[in-house]
C-alpha cells in the first residue's frame, strides 16, 4: 500500500456530485471483413476469460486514519469494470455520443479501482466502439490513451494475440499534467529545489515574470496573463449533464494552412478553434469583445528521457474578436511565439515555478471555487500524440482515437484532440445545461478550418 | 414556486456519492403479435414527439437564500429524460438486470427534473422493458408506480391512444412513507397535534409504549422493539455500486400456504423471505443466532379517504432462526399479529407518534450514520399495490413489474414486491461490494416457497 501522491488527492477532493474527475477515450473500430455475426458478443467473451489485472487496474483508493492509499485489489470483479453494450436502432453516430455523453456524466465508484471500459455494437456502418473512463487520480489524458494504444498492434494478426487493455502494466508517468491550470502546487515544489541551486536558479524566473507583467500592463497584444479572460458562457458553474461531440479531420489539411502561413499546425488548430467557437457564441449571442482565453498544455520536454509528461500550460488567446480567418491565424501564431519565447528563455523546473506564480491566483480560485467570476481561462485545449502507424485492436482495425476529457466549475468546455495516424481526432465536451448544442461546434469547425484552407496569408 | 417539505429536504440531505435517493421500477411488457422489427425505435419517436410535461415530471430543485423549492422548469429537455437503449446479444435477462444494476447505480442530475425513463429493447424473447427512475424527494416508491401505471390502460388498443408516462398530472399523495423507518420527525408532528386533543389522545401512546417496553423486556417471543437487530452483513456501509433482481411468483402458491396456515399471504412473503434469507446467508457462513428484522411498512388508512399513503414501518423478525419452515411461518404470523395489535389499538396519528418515539434512536442512526452497529433493521421488504386488471402500455401487455428501490448505509438490502394481476413481482437491490452474488437469493426464495408448499401446519 503506497499513500496517494498529493496531486492523486487533489483530483479525489476536487470531485463534486456534478464534476466527476474522470477522463475517458472513445475508440472506433473496423472488424474483420469476414467477422461473423456475432463478433462482438465472441470478443466480449473472450475478453470476460480474462483473469489477471496488472497495476494500475486493480489499484483501489482505501483510507485508514485519514489518508487514502492505494491498495492493490485482490478480489477483482472484472463484471464491475467491463461492460458489453449495444446501441439502439438505427445506431448512427448520434446515437453513440448520446450514450458516451450519458456514461461520461456518471461517477466511477470509489469502493473499487476506479476504471471502467465498455464495448459496444450495434453502429448501423458496423463498426465497433469502446469507451474508457479512469480516474484522473489513476491516469491523466496522456497515459489514459496510452493504456489504450498499448493493448493495440501493427497488424491485425499481431492484435489477436494482445492481452485485455487491463493486464498490461503500466507504470505512472512522473510528472503527470492537470486538466487544468492548476500548477501552483507542484511548481511550489519546483521553486524549493530552485532556491537550492541558488540565486542562479531562481533569478531567470523572476526576470521573466518581470518581464510579462510590464508586457501585460503595456497591452502587449501577443502576452495573455493571468485573469485575463474575458467572462464567457463557458465560465459557469456546470450541471451534472455531459454533452460530447467528436469527429475526425484530415492532419494534411491543418499541415497545408500551416505551410503557407508559417505557423505550426498547432497554432492552425487554436485559430480553427478560435473560429469555431466565434460562429458559435455569435449564433448565440454570447460573443465576448476580448478574445477568449484558452489553456494549451505544451510539453517542456527537452533532452531528459525520463520526464515522461513535462508538461505545462501556455495561455493563448483564440483571436475570437478577429472576424477574418487570416489575421486571426496571424494573431493566435503571434501570441504562440511569445509563449514559445518564453518556454525557451526558462529551464522546465523553471518553467513550473514561473507559471506556478503567474497562474496562482487564477489556479486557487480554479481549485477552490471561490470567485468563478475572475477566469483564469475560459477553455481548455489539449493535444494528446498517439503512434502514428496504423493500429489493430483483437483483430480491428483503429478508426477513431477520441479524447473524452473533464470539465470543471467555471471552465465548462474542453476541447482535446489525438494526432493518429493521419488524423486529427477531435473530441469535445461540455456542460449540457450551460452549452446548447455542443455538436454545432463541429460545423463550426469545419466551416472554420475550410476558411483558413482558402484564405490568403 | 414551492419551498420543499422537510421530507423532500431530508431525502436530498440523505443523498451521498455511495447513496443516491431515487427509487425505480422495471416494467416487462409483450409488443403485439403483428409488431415491425422496428416496432421499438418507432414507439421511441412517438415518445419523443411529446411536447408538454404535467408536474411532477417538470419540477426541479433551485436554491435561494440556502431555502430549496420546487421550480417548474420551462425549458424542459426531454432527451435528458428519455432514453431509449438496446441489450447487447444474446439479450438474456441476465444482460437486463446487469443493465438495470448499473443503471440504478447512477445519479440523476440535480440540475434537471429529478426523473429518467429508458425504454429498452433486444431481449431475445422479443420483450421490451421500461425502467424508469425518479429521486425521493419527488415521489416514493408507491406513488412511483402509480405514475407508471396510469399511463397504461386496460386494453392493447385504449392503451395506444395514452398519452407518454410524464404527460399526466400526478398530485403528490398528502403524507408519503420513507424508504426506511425514519418517521421520527414526521411523528414530532403528529404528537404535536395529539397533545392538542388534550391527555385522551396522547395517553394512548404512552400506555403501548410502555406495554410494548415490558414485553420486550419481558421476552415475549412476538415483540421486535428498536435496536434488537443483530449484526449482519446487511449493516455495512454500502458501496456506489448495485445489484438488481428480479422474478415473478403466482399469487396463487402464496396464498395457498396462506390459506392452510391461516396466514395472510403478507406472513407467507415474509417467511418465505425469512427462509430464503437464511438459505443466502447459511452458503455464506454469515447466519446470525438471532432472526433477522425487517421493517415491513404496513398501511394505516382506516376510513379517511384523502390520506393515499398512510404508512407505518412494522418491525418482524424473519424466523431465521428457525430451520424448519412450519414453525417459521407460525412465529412470523405470531410476531405480524402482534404488529397488528398494536395497529388496531391506535388512530393513526397516536401510531405515528407512537412508533416516532420508539423508533427515534435507531431512525437518528439512520439518518446520520453515526453509529451503524447498533441497527434498527437488518432489511426493508415493502409493498406495493398495483392494478389487479391486466393492463397495456402503448399496445403492449405489461408482463412483470418490478421495484427497484434503494439501500443506505446500514441497510443494505430491500425486497419489494407488486402484486400485479395474479402475480407477486419481486424486485431486490442490494450494495453489490457488500452482499455477494445477490441473484441466488431468488433460487433460495423459491425454495423457501416450494418447502412451505409442502410443509404442514
Amino acid at each position: 500500500m503506497k499513500p496517494l501522491s498529493l496531486i492523486d488527492n487533489i483530483m479525489l477532493f476536487m470531485e463534486r456530485p456534478a464534476q466527476p474527475m474522470h477522463v475517458g477515450a472513445l475508440c472506433l473500430f473496423r472488424p474483420p471483413a469476414d467477422a461473423p455475426p456475432d463478433f462482438v458478443s465472441r470478443l466480449a467473451e473472450r475478453l470476460r476469460q480474462s483473469t489477471t489485472t496488472a497495476p494500475p487496474f486493480n489499484r483501489r483508493v482505501v483510507r485508514h486514519l485519514g489518508i487514502r492509499f492505494w491498495e492493490e485489489s485482490a478480489d477483482f470483479d472484472l463484471a464491475q469494470h467491463f461492460v458489453h453494450l449495444a446501441l439502439p436502432q438505427p445506431g448512427r453516430i448520434r446515437e453513440l455520443l448520446a450514450m458516451i455523453s450519458r456514461m461520461h456524466a456518471a461517477h466511477l465508484d470509489r469502493a473499487y479501482p476506479l476504471w471502467r471500459a465498455y464495448l459496444i455494437e450495434g453502429l448501423e456502418d458496423g463498426r465497433i466502439a469502446l469507451y474508457a473512463k479512469i480516474h484522473h487520480a489513476m491516469a491523466d489524458g496522456v497515459s489514459g490513451i496510452r493504456l489504450l494504444t498499448q493493448a493495440m498492434a501493427a497488424s491485425a494478426e499481431d492484435s489477436l494475440a494482445m492481452p485485455a487493455p487491463w493486464e498490461l502494466h503500466t507504470p505512472k508517468g512522473g510528472r503527470r499534467s492537470l486538466p487544468v491550470p492548476t500548477s501552483a502546487l507542484r511548481s511550489m515544489e519546483a521553486l524549493r529545489a530552485l532556491t537550492r541551486e541558488g540565486v542562479t536558479g531562481v533569478r531567470p524566473v523572476f526576470a521573466r515574470m518581470k518581464q510579462t507583467l510590464r508586457d501585460q500592463r503595456g497591452g502587449h497584444p501577443d502576452c495573455v496573463g493571468s485573469l485575463q479572460a474575458p467572462p464567457s458562457i463557458f465560465n459557469r458553474n456546470i450541471s451534472g449533464s455531459r454533452r460530447f461531440a467528436a469527429q475526425s479531420y484530415a492532419a494534411a489539411r491543418f499541415k497545408a494552412v500551416a505551410r503557407r502561413f508559417d505557423a505550426t499546425s498547432n497554432d492552425v488548430v487554436l485559430a480553427a478553434c478560435g473560429g469555431a467557437l466565434r460562429r458559435y457564441l455569435l449564433a448565440l449571442g454570447e460573443l465576448p469583445d476580448r478574445p477568449l482565453i484558452a489553456a494549451v498544455p505544451v510539453s517542456t520536454r527537452r533532452d531528459n528521457r525520463d520526464s515522461g509528461n513535462e508538461i505545462a500550460f501556455a495561455l493563448s488567446h483564440l483571436g475570437t474578436h478577429i472576424a477574418e480567418p487570416a489575421p486571426r491565424l496571424r494573431a493566435v501564431k503571434a501570441c504562440m511565439d511569445y509563449n514559445k519565447a518564453v518556454l525557451r528563455t526558462l529551464k522546465p523546473a523553471q518553467l513550473l515555478a514561473y507559471e506556478g506564480l503567474m497562474f496562482a491566483p487564477g489556479a486557487l480560485n480554479l481549485l477552490t471555487g471561490l470567485h468563478r467570476q475572475r477566469a483564469i481561462v475560459n477553455l481548455v485545449i489539449s493535444y494528446v500524440r498517439a503512434p502514428r502507424r496504423p493500429l489493430y485492436w483483437q483483430g480491428c482495425a483503429l478508426h477513431g482515437l477520441y479524447p473524452v476529457s473533464l470539465i470543471i466549475d467555471g471552465v465548462a468546455l474542453n476541447i482535446t484532440l489525438t494526432a493518429r495516424g493521419d488524423a486529427l481526432d477531435f473530441g469535445l465536451i461540455g456542460c449540457r445545461k450551460t452549452l446548447p448544442h455542443l455538436q454545432r461546434l463541429l460545423d463550426d469547425l469545419e466551416a472554420s478550418i475550410s476558411e483558413l484552407e482558402t484564405a490568403t496569408p
